[in-house]
């Protein structure tokens, strides 16, 4: 046996006994330690680079490491042990790692998209009340004449508080009930579940003082996982934070996950990626931020992609992904959160958005829900850039929606330099024409360590505008920022070591480029096919809605001018952020915007782009900056010229 | 700290270390020595006998003990430990212990008791189904044309193969799904508990071979715990068995438990006395003697009286004993088993027969179910002898209860040499009038070690027969078996040590027979004041139904000749076993008889005898031999005549 060490760059360590030949991500999987790996250690994207402190490794060389193969870097996937070692793990490698960052609520951002999400459902005609309802009862105490017992005597009061029909006592509940009553006179205060007119009492409590009474809603992604804690008496938010999907070890997209998921224990690991690695910590850092007990959650919401909420159930998704395509549910009963693991209050559920089709989710039912376009008569769209492009189309009378595979790219996977719009992340950049050097912001005013989705796009459309690379995305430029690999492939250098975070380069290469040319190609095509596939154009369309992590900078000019989006006036465009957290908290808030949420579902067709002719001729066509069909981008030919 | 050691006589000991000063019965309890204690160690019944093997013991000297304490032997409740100690824990004295009994099912009483309740069923026009469903579905596999996912296209099948219009898939049901749709080419055998049109699936399964499909239906009285394991399919009987109920060491009334229940972790300690050491291993043993698997119980219905259900449930029964006397429940929302630490299906419930007073339980109305006196015009009544005696008065027209505390007598407690119906029990006696010899039906034909309640009534009956004692129970005739302690309390020797099974006497004291003619005192005069209460006389009674732990072979006439049951034609009695395991067998197999024993709770009323003018004085003169008015009883003086 050899004794490998994972020396993290931020500090810690982590040792592991293993046999010689033990490939080092597999390793490092065994040991807990966290290594990106969107490829899920294939070798073809380059992420998992770990350094060698000490010892030996047998490693295979790999395109993705260059001159950094003598400083010591290898790919973990493409390494084996051959004797002790000692590798460093970049904490930059790790971008993906579960670290917890709660949101500044008083950020005029944070405030505006849940601001404006209230007053849009309350416009809407919403009751602002969700099923979790709060109320006091109180009751003559029994006497000789008036035996009736307990759980009867409370269960009328309840009726009588609540207007139910019927209440639900269950067996917890019942067993503190007998000595609770008489600890208060008579008088309790009661939390419970509202349905169909029947309530389920889930807390009671002395009716004296206030005990808070909360909700939490989440938004799964693929890469990124968001949650806010909310005050369910008032619709406040508490606090609001996000992670890293703990499943990205075992791959960047939806098909990598699953294959990993039918590997020896691949469900239980799955899920415990999620649960325990991301929502467990997650929801712990909520309820610290806002100083309320995990017990005092009644109800959760969770908005998730097909694949991402067969996962967190420990639902093998395989038949998601092999001919004819079946989820196990479109529709969920609602689970309690306990039997997940997830302890919360004793009854506490958790709801999952509806699916409507293997690769449509409840991301996308409740970013429809949230986002408002089924309540206009304009025709709206809403595209998502998440890990899988989804894009519904449509108004009050229809909604249609399809989905498209556009990779990790917009939250800066795929992507050399890339990592979620978190501090160190270039989010925008304009590159002088002349001396080809950029100007940059950077999240959190610090050097920058990588690229979020916004940067990139920046990026790609002023080095096109500059004329630094080409329509295939080529560089066509030479200068101090422009490098070419020994296999000829270029690079533009936004920040050499020395101007960097973390004294690596952080650059953008052609493979890159290429990548995120196809990712915006795809998210292209599928826009185009939805809207000309019922006999639309572009031009018809009154709103495009952007949602998703690739953050609030995204300039849309550049979206446009590198082809992402169709060649509208700028103004119909607009960012609307995580429209599928603001979904899970629509329905977690308010019993309307549930029962919308399902009728939502229901209404809205799908389109699958697998089998629409045309479909890959012009995802292919789109593949160019900004596309290889000019006449389609008038403005950006007017500014070319 | 000392050193106390409890050897039981038929082998093994506990070991566990006491302060000085420690109460030798507490201690017992701590260890989870199980001694018998029906007075709950206040010192009055003396049945918590220990023989002091070495060391010493600070003990009270009993009235109890006699010439016994010098050969060592000393109540429990009545020591204290001084030094290191071993006692020995008689067999004798744990006659109540959790010792489990399987019945024979073979036995004629045992088929005729239920052949007879199923008849009754069927003729009552009962459809023998209950709400625990076994079906086979088959669905068409999917296609890329029909991608309906996997829980909708199971609960079509589901609808069309039982008619329900609403499936409940649960969430581990529902994880299952997938993989044995496609592992069975998409049939499969369920499991399904239906109510109000809905079917919730409990199990699904390969539809290749077939599986058991059980249910449990368990009477808890105070003193036994009877059960029998069923084949919800046919509704036949797999096994049966019965077992102490493990709480007596707490206690032999529900009073005497209920104060224990208010000591430090009462509620737990009462709950586990009955689950752990009471009902699991009965059901283990129940599942052994079928040959089936625990988990493939799939409901389990309870009948007991309420403070049963109480401590069963774990919920405070103190309120049930003090003014004004208030219940937590009559009717109880199933439970899922596991709650309460029962393991069986993972979704299996218990069903608790709905109590219709803080003293008359779910036992009577399950007992009233089962005995069919709702059934027929003619004026009937039920009565149970248990350690609450529990009469039910009336016909289709009207149903009426009371309950009277009769003690544990009828079971064998509250007499020196009293046991359940056990091996070893004397069930039936006669005694020579000149000799004044014994003859005796010993269960299982080998020497007796104690009385069951039938050989109880038989003796007493015919100690007064013989003129061997008085109205009054007082010994007035001398000879080799009466014998006469210090304090001139009187005796008759049954078997002496030579003759006994034990090799201790059996024998029926003064005080025991002073103690059974309260309880039968108690028992007539409840009768009575029922009848009478409505202005109907006793001979209007067309059919007595007597039941309870008492034993088959009660004599009825006897009963009748000690004054215990009114004077009627021996053929209007019959003796039908345990109504209440009857009548929670119904409701196990049987929606319609859950449904009727619902309707029976709602409709019947209870007499509240403490209330009821006159019922202290009908009580007092009752408790003579036969009566003090012996006009009650012409054919016994026709007897003595």
């Amino acid at each position: 046996m050899h004794k490998v060490i994972f020396q993290f760059e931020s500090g810690g360590d982590v040792t592991i006994f293993a046999a010689p030949g033990e490939n080092l991500l597999e390793l490092a999987r065994k040991a807990n330690v966290v290594i990106d790996a969107p490829c899920s250690g294939n070798g073809s994207c380059g992420k998992c680079r770990v350094k060698l402190m000490s010892g030996t490794l047998k490693s295979n060389k790999s395109l993705h490491l260059d001159s950094e193969f003598n400083e010591g870097w290898r790919l973990a996937c493409g390494s084996t042990v051959n004797g002790d070692v000692k590798v460093m793990v970049p904490d930059i490698a790790s971008a993906y790692k579960s670290r917890m960052k709660t949101a500044d609520l008083s950020s005029p951002e944070e405030v505006r998209i849940f601001t404006e999400l209230q007053e849009n459902l309350r416009t809407a005609g919403f009751n602002q009340s969700g099923q979790i309802k709060t109320f006091s009862v109180r009751m003559d105490a029994p006497t000789l004449d008036d035996t009736m017992p307990d759980n009867e005597r409370f269960s009328r009061a309840v009726r009588e508080a609540t207007g139910a029909g019927h209440v639900i006592v269950p067996f917890f509940i019942l067993r503190k009930l007998p000595d609770l009553l008489r600890d208060n006179d008579f008088a309790l205060r009661c939390v419970g579940e509202l349905f169909d007119g029947t309530i389920e009492i889930m807390d009671i409590s002395s009716d004296a003082g206030t005990v808070p009474v909360c909700g939490l809603a989440v938004d799964i992604g693929t890469t990124t996982v968001s949650g806010v804690l909310v005050d369910l008496q008032t619709g406040d938010i508490l606090a609001k934070g996000s992670a890293g999907n703990g499943q990205i070890r075992y791959g960047a997209d939806v098909i990598n996950r699953i294959i990993e998921q039918q590997k020896t224990d691949g469900i239980e690991k799955l899920q415990n990626a999620i649960i325990k690695e991301t929502l467990l910590p997650l929801i712990e850092v909520l309820c610290l931020d806002a100083g309320v007990p995990q017990k005092r959650i009644f109800r959760m919401a969770v908005a998730s992609n097909t694949t991402m909420n067969h996962l967190l159930l420990g639902i093998n998704a395989n038949h998601l992904r092999t001919e004819p395509y079946i989820p196990a549910f479109f529709r969920l009963r609602p689970v309690l959160t306990r039997a997940l693991g997830i302890e919360l209050a004793p009854a506490a559920k958790l709801s999952v958005a509806p699916n409507i089709g293997s690769y449509v989710g409840g991301d996308i039912t409740a970013g429809a829900l949230a986002c408002m376009i089924w309540n206009t008569g304009d025709l709206s769209m809403l595209i998502d850039l998440g890990t899988n492009g989804e894009i519904v189309f449509g108004n009050s009378e229809f909604l249609i929606s399809c989905a498209c595979s556009a990779g990790p790219a917009f939250e800066g996977g795929d992507i050399s330099c890339g990592m979620r719009a978190t501090h160190g992340a270039i989010e925008a950049c304009v590159i002088d024409r002349d001396t080809m050097e950029p100007r940059m912001t950077v999240i959190g005013d610090i050097r920058p360590v990588g690229l979020c989705g916004s940067g990139i796009i920046d990026v790609i459309a002023e080095l096109f505008r500059a004329g630094i690379i080409n329509g295939k995305g080529k560089f066509i430029r030479e200068g101090r920022r422009i490098k070419r690999d020994e296999f000829d492939i270029g690079s533009y250098v936004l920040a050499f070591p020395e101007e960097s975070g973390s004294g690596r380069p952080v650059s953008i290469s052609e493979v890159d480029i290429d990548n995120f040319i196809r990712a915006k190609g795809a998210i292209f095509s599928a826009i185009m096919t939805l809207i000309t596939s019922l006999g639309f154009t572009p031009d018809m369309l009154e709103h495009v809605l952007v949602a998703g992590g690739i953050g609030s900078g995204i300039n849309m000019r550049n979206a446009v001018y590198i082809g992402m989006f169709p060649d509208l006036p700028l103004e119909k465009f607009s960012y609307i952020g995580n429209s599928s957290l603001a979904g899970a908290y629509a329905m977690l808030t308010s019993e309307d915007a549930a029962g919308k949420l399902e009728d939502i579902a229901r209404s809205m067709t799908y389109l699958e782009l697998s089998t629409q002719p045309g479909y890959m001729d012009a995802f292919v066509a789109a593949c160019f900056l900004p596309h290889t069909d000019g006449t389609l981008f008038p403005s950006v030919s007017d500014e070319v010229t």
